[in-house]
């Protein structure tokens, strides 16, 4: 299938933002989502983004039954280990169901890992839902390591009135 | 005990880098230590840097066995959640064994919350392995969830030869 990645810019967040909602219903965490197309807007198109992303596309003839034709993306941000130096991080990847198992998803990550590179990192990290077997199996295949299940690094989160009372001097 | 918190700058890093060296033996990992001060340096004290740290330091005369002043660290870096939006991550955290129990390691977690909150973020989120008991504890009384536990993330990771792979068109 004729598709293209490039990198995602302001005019994208809208479609973005619905494509984040459809990850969430996939992930069953809708409830969860608070970032809206203006947090997107801002917070990785303004000096110091927080984040960037690249876009999925696909011409208009192969547009989708509801006529979108950015069909997937990913975002992702440079991060750091102490071991191993420079790392980019891959916050989401989404493909839309009626567009997968063509290599988009591939294509995506394979982008992410290239720009990672040329920025001088040597490592690739993302988190996966345990459930998600065919994403497990999918990255695993492409040689990624469950850092999880080897080494035992847990994810932890701080947030909300935790956070709040973390931060009291 | 007396003790400073305040923002590193790149005259520090040959004591950041000494202290990420005992990190790593007390987690078992320093030969996948790669990281050198000349790559803190560049990395972290740079345009774009691709990490913040905090130093912690006691004055003279508390000064360790070893005449070290400097005794504890933070690394971190901004991150990016598509759901909840600005986010810090805090990579390192590490307080000499013979000044812990006196509320560093505390003072730095607390530091970088501040710092994270003053940013516009609303999740510290970190990694933890699984066996470093007293960590996780601290961790959960500061009220942290453990998202690998709760939720099933798992924390991924590819490089070497897959990444290169990977990043190939």
């Amino acid at each position: 299938m004729e598709f293209s990645i490039r990198a995602a810019n302001v005019e994208d967040c809208k479609e973005i933002s619905r494509m984040i909602m459809e990850l969430a219903e996939y992930e069953k965490v809708v409830d969860k989502v608070k970032v809206t197309q203006r947090d997107l807007e801002q917070d990785g198109f303004s000096k110091n983004p927080f984040f960037h992303g690249i876009i999925a596309e696909v011409p208009e003839q192969l547009k989708s039954k509801e006529g979108h034709t950015k069909i997937g993306y990913a975002l992702y941000f440079f991060s750091y280990s102490s071991w191993k130096g420079r790392a980019v991080f891959m916050e989401d990847l989404y493909v839309m169901p009626d567009f997968r198992g063509k290599g988009i998803g591939k294509a995506l990550m394979s982008k992410v890992a290239q720009l990672g590179m040329a920025a001088g990192c040597n490592q690739l990290n993302f988190t996966v839902l345990d459930w998600n077997k065919s994403s497990v199996d999918f990255y695993l295949s492409q040689g990624c390591t469950d850092v999880t299940s080897e080494l035992g690094y847990h994810y932890m989160s701080c947030n909300g009135e935790a956070l709040e009372h973390l931060a009291q001097p």
